[in-house]
């Protein structure tokens, strides 16, 4: 930033890089600012658990203050991306849970979508395979998504005779995909295919499985060299703006812009264009 | 429910079977919870009157408290689903109402739309030829709808110099297709083809003429058959996320979520899961 | 208006004609009620500068009350739609500016955004060629857009350093092309082309760079051939509901619709209806 003085970031506990984490209940890996997570229970199409879930929060909470991780991708091990929460390590425990024990669990699942969607860094869904349950709305929940034409998702709670209302399903996969695709897919809980998904609006693209990762760490890398203090701006809007009206959405963004245009990496882009030059964007 | 004391659904007052219901302005059939209301006056390709207006509002109020009616066909007689308010029978009184007359009309309109929104069972429009004014807005409003490729549907309230926004149309028709498509359709009162319909999200799906009745029949009796008391929450909490941000709406699923996961018919899931059978729904 | 007394729109100071305007910073031409906007330095594909922005917010402003003028046509000369702000003559002194001096700035493009939407009119942006940046935007904020194949249309702020959330993009082109495409080509900045504009519903159609004038022009014509009154109220209906409950909208459509009960275009419709005539309708 150019209009204050002293440090940049210098706030006392707001940077704890994150590169060299490890993982306990899936893969981490990072990469000059690209972080993977990949689910990582291939035998069993990666479902999630308990511990799974509650360190997806923790790590996306974390996400917020980590400076060296810029673009973030979420895949699934094994041709799968996710097949949703476990039967029997979370529908079977869930069953004999009192009424503050069931929205606990619902609210830390809660949790981990809004820790994914408040943290700075875009997320890039990569998926091929099974992408179920849960799985289907970590991928829902990212900001992009890239698909396989073999890949099925499912918002299948119906079909464990739970509601479509989970985890946010009923706000975020109308404004993706329409409100009466949704509507279906999530009374039905039926399959939707890869070629749906990108016609409808839920995939940015389909490439072939073994293109998949190739594709979104390029996409990573990209977001990951840009304007990323920008980046994270525009996903904190595209949340913020959810509900508010064009008019209150003209005023956020004319002081969100304001913000952006006193960065550094705006003074960066002007002068390379000048300079016919290519800018190189540093986040700040 | 298996929390609470007593009776399931013991609520005096709140039962109130319509299996046997005898509808005057349309006809109204029910089987094994399946509700079919067809608009039948073919000969004028099935137009609202007063008196049709009037008796859906009662009736999908009604449904709010039947609990023998899971799920609800909607269409039309004789190849058309609905020409809208009818020009004699509406438009031609409606020119001589002062304006307390005229605003009690289309509050009368309106709520029958509320209505159809505020049952918990979900609604399938099944569309052949005409679907125009009131007719689009009955099948806009509904959670899911088939089409046939000769159908035209048509937001005409233009034609008769009126504006779109009628019944919730400039607020529920932006949500199925876009917002720029709809501003088109309400704009101009064009049709919208069967093909362009369901390409943009409009129609769940196509299907042939003789078949459509059958395809609409098939999924409804498919909801009848599942969790029906969390096919009521889906649509509620559809209807109550509508504009709330993701953080309230994450905090509603969690708490609608967790009621859902108090039902028999998840507990019913579970064990017919682990025992490897189908689960047999109940919907308490 | 059927049941106030006095003279129709005769609120003093409250009819200021347009169609004589002379514009300073871009073509203005009016014919029988159509009014064209032509961005107009096609050497530079149409750049938009300080005083051009400030000019077109001064415009919207001006036909809020410009009852000669009934449907609008925004355009650019030369192939190309707009380019957005000028590298030199607005990127440039914004990296002067300070926080207050920034903040103005974006505040006078969103009002430009905010001018455009409020003025009764319907807008038709008629796009060929380069559609970026601020430019984007207009073809965004208009209420329909027609296309042609070769367009491309960038919402390239991230290339300069900046957030996509400028001039109420985040918060209005998801509701045209849905959440997951609005943010990939926000984050990314990359080019959509006409094709997937189509598809995506940005544009409304798109037709031979020949033709599109002429499209544009006939659509506006039909438009200010209208029931103008109710599709002012359109309109402002689709923008008045962005953001309200379903329930909110019934009564806010209840009430804006018996108002256009109360016109004479309303009656003319009738009365044409039953003489087997086509209305003439007059806008009041």
């Amino acid at each position: 930033m150019r209009y204050l003085q002293g440090e940049p970031h210098a706030l006392p506990g707001n940077r704890q890089p994150l590169g060299g984490y490890s993982a306990t209940h899936f893969r981490f890996d990072a990469l000059d600012g690209v972080a993977t997570i990949t689910l990582n229970r291939p035998e069993r199409k990666n479902p999630l658990t308990f511990d799974s879930y509650g360190e997806l929060r923790d790590l996306f909470r974390a996400l917020a203050y980590a400076d060296d991780i810029k673009a973030i991708v979420l895949t699934g091990a094994g041709e799968n991306f996710c097949s949703g929460g476990d039967v029997h390590d979370i529908i079977g425990p869930l069953t004999k849970l009192d009424m503050p024990g069931l929205l606990a669990f619902t609210r830390m699942t809660g949790d981990a979508v809004k820790a994914l969607r408040a943290c700075p860094q875009p997320v890039i869904a990569a998926v091929d395979g099974v992408c179920a349950g849960a799985g289907a709305i970590l991928a829902m929940a990212s900001d992009m998504r890239i698909g396989t034409a073999r890949s099925k998702t499912a918002f299948l709670f119906t079909r464990v005779g739970l509601a479509g209302c989970d985890m946010g399903a009923c706000s975020i996969l109308p404004r993706l995909i329409g409100q009466g695709r949704a509507s279906e897919l999530l009374f039905t809980g039926r399959s939707m295919s890869g070629e749906e998904g990108e016609r409808w609006g839920f995939f940015n693209s389909l490439c072939a499985p073994e293109e998949l990762m190739q594709r979104a760490q390029t996409l990573a890398r990209a977001l990951a060299d840009g304007p990323t203090f920008a980046h994270g701006m525009t996903k904190k809007m595209l949340q913020q703006e959810w509900n508010m009206s064009i008019e209150q959405a003209l005023e956020a963004e004319a002081q969100a812009q304001a913000i952006c245009m006193a960065t550094n990496d705006f003074h960066r882009a002007y002068h390379a264009f000048v300079a016919k030059q290519k800018p190189e964007f540093e986040g700040d």
